[in-house]
């Protein structure tokens, strides 16, 4: 994660933080790979490519840092796992669809490699399988849980895309917006955790809280990436955000904080977003925005930390997870 | 249905079929409805035409029927059948993204009204929704027939789009494909009917094959009215398996019954299936290939019949079904 979209910048404390939960990540692993053989052998190749688009297991790491917070691990967690990372996953084959990605995780993506309409359908498999999955669960409130995140972050891609071009969209819409399309899928793997390892409700929703937190604060640094970051370290194409005229925080910062004037400039940059990237980048960063977002991010962040202050047990992983983050934020003003 | 397609031709018997459970339907009409507002109000419009692609109600049409079958109608019935309407409408959506269809039930799909992006995530929209509909049951197993029957067509969606310009496919992988893609949810919407009326299980898997059988029967008429049909009567644009190079099962059978010479003419009108259509189609008619697929229908309408024909109580609509396919099938080789 954090790590998760940059492959070379592993923070010195990731290995340190996964460590204790290594056995049930590699579970996860297992599981998801054998999850390749219950597919109709002539889409085996696609799920198998898709798997390869995993991180670092931020969402699994979640589970399992939330289940061990809320009395420890038992074997259904691993298996919720597999479920959100499959949903997950599932997103990210279709967004790239949605936003003609060429390229995730230094290598094609799906659309790019087999077209759109195999990822349509490969997408779309998966996301039945992963449901397929929660189905057969013990724990039978966990396929409405997934179910309902699934619905969410569906709703929050297709209101984003909705409002591509439109520089006018208030602040308090983007944080909708990446509270739906990502946050919802970390609030709902810390609730599984705590769910599954039969937390009390209140420590179900400081987790739920926590990944919610966490997950804004992890969409709006990826959003800062994707205008600020450097494309061989995110080992992805950047810059698609301003060349699809996808409103972002900086871009937001940058326009509420300009008098009329300098709104028609930026404006009139943003409308040639793909040909102005560069201009937009340096006026950007001469107007000090990445340290603006790195605030907005930072207050996320501290939000993360709070929801968890009461949890009698299991904390300090967590804050060191969001540690990992503000590590990486570093980069965003080097 | 077997009206579905065709606005214009309700076989004269439909009315009569449905009058019985015409509440019933009446009822799923308004929880489909009222499951608009469900949707964030961004996505409500997108919802609502959606829901426009509804045919005449066939797969609640076998809930209602399966149902009845297996000692009558409680109100999980309408549920379950509003969950299979909204898997089948949001693989209507996708198809339309895959094939590039402009035109569904006599009108511009999603895709050809608001794009290709907005398609894909309102169709996974309803996908979710329909799911969690379905983990909402108060009958714990309805959620993973549904995701594995999802999972199904998905798959052979995928498998046919991968056969795009095969056209030495095997028939057997034909009817395997059709399986999948259309019978499935067919034999879902049966086996929810007697399961939720608390069915034994004989009765479940007679009315599951039963559905089964009438699907693919179904599939493969819908897949002769896009080779042999009139635009105008099926209200959708025809033709497109051949623009496509999908290949169905008079092209199929055309290539089985011809020497070498004659299938390397076919292959070459085949591979410019678009600009060939009308030759295709009239050289099919001079083979009498009309009769011979009329034929493999009627076949899979006789083993539908046969399924149910130990049932002991409520034969009699199911059966008054397959007429209602037996009479369109009169009008493929008019």
């Amino acid at each position: 994660m954090l790590a998760e979209k940059t492959n070379t910048t592993t923070p010195p404390d990731w290995q340190q933080l996964c460590e204790p939960v290594q056995p049930f990540l590699d579970e996860v692993t297992g599981q998801l790979q054998a999850e390749v053989e219950t597919f109709d052998p002539q889409i085996a190749t696609f799920v198998q490519y898709a798997l390869g688009s995993q991180g670092k297991q931020l969402r699994p790491l979640l589970v399992a840092l939330s289940g061990r917070a809320s009395g420890g691990l038992n074997a259904e967690h691993a298996r919720a796992a597999v479920i959100v990372e499959m949903i997950h996953l599932a997103t990210l084959v279709h967004d790239d669809v949605v936003d003609g990605a060429e390229v995730r995780r230094s290598r094609p993506t799906l659309a790019a490699n087999w077209g759109n309409k195999v990822s349509v359908l490969a997408g779309d498999c998966l996301f039945a399988e992963a449901l397929q999955l929660a189905a057969n669960m013990p724990t039978q409130s966990v396929c409405g849980l997934v179910a309902r995140a699934a619905k969410a972050v569906c709703t929050g891609e297709i209101r984003q895309t909705l409002q591509r071009g439109n520089f006018q969209l208030q602040q308090a819409e983007y944080f909708e917006l990446v509270g739906m399309k990502t946050a919802e899928l970390f609030a709902l793997a810390c609730a599984l955790g705590a769910r599954l390892a039969s937390a009390k409700p209140a420590a179900e929703t400081a987790l739920r809280e926590y990944g919610e937190q966490l997950g804004t604060a992890y969409q709006i640094y990826d959003d800062c990436v994707d205008v600020f970051g450097a494309e061989a370290i995110a080992g992805k194409t950047l810059g698609t955000d301003l060349a699809t005229g996808k409103a972002t925080l900086p871009v937001l910062l940058a326009l509420e904080n300009t008098d009329d004037a300098g709104r028609k400039a930026w404006l009139a940059m943003l409308k040639d977003g793909e040909a102005q990237a560069e201009a937009i980048r340096e006026r950007l960063v001469s107007d000090d925005i990445p340290a603006a977002c790195r605030d907005v991010v930072t207050g996320y962040i501290s939000n993360a930390k709070a929801a968890v202050e009461n949890l009698p047990t299991g904390r300090e992983p967590l804050l060191a997870l969001t540690d990992c983050l503000t590590h990486q934020l570093d980069s965003l003003d080097a």
